[in-house]
């Protein structure tokens, strides 16, 4: 834990410390057991309401590849990937997400998962066959946070498409890059999730240390999956990159070409934390799509974690385009292992929409005060009313 | 002058027709005189308040190319010009617009510019030796809209730069592409720039027939300049061109890593009308500035006319991302040939912002009734206060 | 007629001059009746002798629109074309091209033509129902270097599918950009388009002035057409635009993915002519395609001729990288008004490729002597045997 | 090791297998000391013969970012990196390598480069400060191939600029990706550096198991570094990256801006090996550098290994475009502890060059014969003498 006292102030703006300056009054313990040797995010389960419009939107819209469906699933990869899917569509009466899945480095890691969320006091299930067509022995757990995590290491090999650029359409996903969830509790969700093996890249904290998000990753990348503060458990997003910025931008124009132009939430724009270029969509159901791309290389142990002031208005984004409000209340349900929905948790701190934007909150573009402004007001176009 | 009726809907929800669809109830008559040959739009001399400032914004931030300066201004030309400038920043005690000017095709086409002009009433000046460096004879007029025009042909040649990729920047702004006005009277407006020689590329309407906007050009591009509907005469912006949509992201990653994010107005997006994609910022004074690129070519006499319904909310931007409000009324003042500012005269006709934005106004997506309206409302999450 | 010595030498190395720096001396002699007012390239007709072949090539793997189709032709458009088409297959006996056409500004233009034509002693052809579907009243012409031009205006408007993003593919052809031709005698030729109405922009010569290639426009972009200095007449390519370089990789990638990489010729590179962004393809029956991106505006009357040495290893690659000598020596067989093949006659001058390639010729990438030359000599990779 | 009739043959053209197909008969024996966990290539020391001319091409022409200089080194980073070089111009008499340098995970993985260079006989030094500047105790090897390793962990952080937009050039350098060794024996290389830790990606064998190149990695990109079959110990190249394509576009623009144009000596394109965009340049010295972007992630340990035929000429270039045979030939010298240029050892398999390009070898783009071969001989073109 860094004090921000302690951390450097950076020539962009933000802090970057050695530790996670994160601390937890209330830690779920560390377990005894080994943690499981996590690989990297694999696969999201999404049960959807209407599993024709859902196959629509992922595989005609936006290009996922089929690997296998039924009546009932439709399974789905990413062009460079080799395991069989990165998503499934399952058909339920409720949309929400059934399974956070994992990869992990070797069959004995799932044991380790069992020991591991059995000494946390979870409840903790185990498949040999595996919950998903295309994936073999697999462990199901509800984590401490009420996410419904699984893992496994067993996978049926596919194609890796990556070379059939006769297949890429302008907007191609090409990777699953990561998972986002809404916890009330951020510091102490981070702190199981290190126990659990992952390494905090970023946070948003304000000064007096409240901790809004965090990122983490197992794979040297920004994330494989982040805590954003908020009611939950819930999803908030899952998100795939492309190779460039521009096909983010062609899957923007294909929408507006299709006249689903209202499934853009937010963006497209280039984030503040993880440096990447990033677009937000809406599903069939309202299961939040993250399009992203060119974050940076996380893979040492000393990699230096950034900080970023929740008051400054970069953040979220680089350009200090405004955040729609939908965006920090919404979210996807998830599901116990019983398959209903998990109940949702307010959260007792702070909200980051509360503190940054409006009458109750505030951001800055610059730190310093700024007796330059000229008379129209810089930035006040920025926050006009919307309505 | 085209009914709707007689429009044709094409298959991204616009309309076309052959001729531009506006009618004029109180045109300015038609001068007898010919026009002038207009090429293009080839530079605005701009009254900022701070020279300094204002040249460290287009020289160090945007990368504009200084081909001369002294005390009171500086002459600024984009990477592929070849004429002596596209920009003239002039130090002067009120920001605003001291000329848009237009090249012409030969030094005759300067007394054809005279007698138009005389014949229509307006006050017209001429300067041999020009009123800016670089430019040879050139004819000022305060237009019958109280604009500031300016015609010249001599004019310097200096090197175009297009080759010298060694003074590239990642924003790399390559031509200036138009002006755009912001006049009350839409259709009075059109009708005086069609008598000087003006073909309409595109419009936006509503189906009562109020225009809200027009597009119109000599160059075969969508534009040379665009009349918008409001309190005017005002300068609504200059617009300079980049190669790439990746060329203006980087502005705005620039823009953010300098923390001048808040010179982002509106933006970067992909416009409905002209097809290009965009970025909207403010420079110094507030004058706004245009960064585009990619729209289509207009070159051919019976280009099909464009014609997008107001509430049609891909209109301004084809991802249906909402407009801000300053960018409806904000605009810079113009100044006559005194150098005075002209009074600004108030719109009576609706304005776009009030009838497309917020309770007093409505917008779609779709035109078809959308039943499959999902639980979450789509698009609600667009329309959200900011506040 | 501009003498080199009276040429301005640019920091890029090429000479820019304001005149057309091109004599010739047995010139077709220019008519006293007026040229038609030529708008610009419009479609070309080419005769392929495997129809299917052929439009697996132009559609499935380029994504040229099929405006119609019948057994013997197929009329394709680029996405941002709203006339009926840019590019006819026809089936026939011996791969040629039946028609270079271009648009003129109105119906009267056609009898000026005809006029033009006639007077050049040249076979002239009208027929008041086109000579290809979804075109009308349009005049043939053998012109007088052996070339089969057709002109026409009335055209059926077909819709511009430019907002239609659904429909792009990533290598997303937007527009016809350009023809280039092979001629024996290159000044002969320029002097003749000049009669035509179109004005050089870019020219490639040796020390004592002989002429390798010329380039020219109409519309305000580098070239509706080219000269090239060889045995002719034939048709060396033509030019279909899209919107970004990454357009044009995304097209070798996918002919890579197709296994029919053999089908790029040359490229991609950045042309030191034009300053655009090219890729030369070759088409089922060898008829050459260029793929075109990002030249510069020409329109002005006084916009400056760029002459480059024909030693200047950069004037065809920016980059240096060598060109293949069939790029210099295939090129297409152009049909007679009748539809039988045009003889073709020796170019006398030297080729610039006996110039500039190999024992018999030389070029520099910089043109002082490079004394600082490193010991492993710099340049000698590039132009190292491949064979 | 995997025979090819066990491998799978993918629809792209290459072959995949689960374990690295290459056997090897005189292997180094596996030391009973672990390996070290190497973290990722870290940089390189290149003896450069003119410090300040090496220091124009790498900070003026290529952007790196000037850590830290004085007479006799300059320490060079990328945009992303926060370690304080990626590489190290050391002034000296020979051109030359003195370094191959990879971080570790821990301090104490240095005690184990140690005891697993000493196991292999191989000659070891240790030294607690550093060889370079910003980087602590580090351990320098002569590998059993003749090549100088360094391995350290302790590192000076500096501030990693990736936000710093402001600093970005067109062609900006993000990362260091890999280094690329030549050697005589692939099979005996590759299994030492399995024994070090490394997991094959690729290879490129003949139908009779001849190994030509195989590449490696530690990072779960592509590789960290590649053995290439020849007369070695030589560096092939060093490889930075870039985030897009038209980053790379911008250097080769640039340096044909500044009629640098001879330093390219292959490329731009894209591999069939690792799918990447590249671009080879040569130094002041001839030391080639590689700008690469977008391979693919490689982290999983059943990551399938991609296998190429020798003779598919779409290995090194998937667009099927000629490998200059400097690119096979050149190399940079290594030097050994003492600072001594290493002898260079003849190969004694054939050569990739001879096999595959002339009349000695040859190559195909489809596997299956084409009887549909065109008259004009579809890839003759291709194959052409460049002199």
């Amino acid at each position: 834990m860094t004090d921000r006292k302690d951390m450097t102030l950076t020539s962009s703006g933000f802090y970057v410390s050695q530790e996670a300056p994160i601390s937890c009054e209330n830690p779920t313990p560390t377990p005894v057991a080994p943690a499981p040797d996590i690989l990297r995010c694999a696969y999201m389960e999404l049960v959807v309401t209407d599993l024709k419009k859902s196959r629509d939107f992922y595989v005609d819209v936006l290009g996922l590849t089929v690997t296998e469906e039924d009546e009932n699933a439709v399974y789905l990869r990413s062009l460079e990937e080799f395991i069989h899917h990165n998503l499934v569509l399952r058909q339920g009466p409720v949309a929400a997400v059934a399974a956070f899945s994992y990869r992990v480095r070797t069959p004995e890691d799932l044991d380790k998962a069992v020991a591991f969320f059995t000494e946390l006091g979870c409840r903790v299930e185990r498949n040999e066959n595996g919950y998903n067509k295309g994936i073999g022995d697999s462990v199901r757990v509800t984590d401490p946070l009420g996410f419904p995590y699984e893992f496994f290491h067993e996978v049926k090999h596919v194609e890796r498409l990556a070379w059939r650029y006769d297949l890429y359409t302008p907007g191609a996903l090409v990777r699953l890059d990561h998972f986002n969830q809404v916890t009330p509790d951020v510091p102490r969700a981070t702190k199981y999730m290190q126990d659990l093996g992952f390494r905090v890249t970023e946070d948003i904290q304000d000064e007096d240390g409240v901790v809004y998000a965090s990122w983490m990753r197992r794979k040297p990348t920004v994330h494989d999956t982040a805590m954003t503060g908020g009611d939950g458990p819930r999803m908030h997003h899952v998100a795939f990159s492309t190779h460039e910025k521009h096909n983010i931008l062609a899957i923007c124009d294909k929408l507006g070409a299709l006249r689903m132009s209202d499934r853009i939430e937010r963006g497209p724009g280039r984030h503040g934390v993880s440096n990447a270029f990033y677009l937000y969509l809406r599903d069939p159901d309202g299961h939040r799509v993250e399009i992203y791309t060119q974050d940076y290389y996380t893979g040492d142990p000393d990699n230096p974690v950034v900080t970023w002031d929740v008051h400054d208005n970069q953040r979220r984004d680089w350009w200090g385009n405004p955040v729609v409000p939908s965006w920090y209340t919404d979210a996807s349900l998830v599901l116990d292992l019983d398959g209903n929905p998990q109940p949702v948790q307010k959260r007792d701190e702070p909200s980051e929409m509360s503190v940054t934007i409006g009458a109750d909150g505030f951001s800055y573009t610059r730190q310093a005060d700024d007796e330059e402004m000229p008379e129209y007001k810089q930035g006040e176009y920025k926050l006009g009313h919307q309505l």
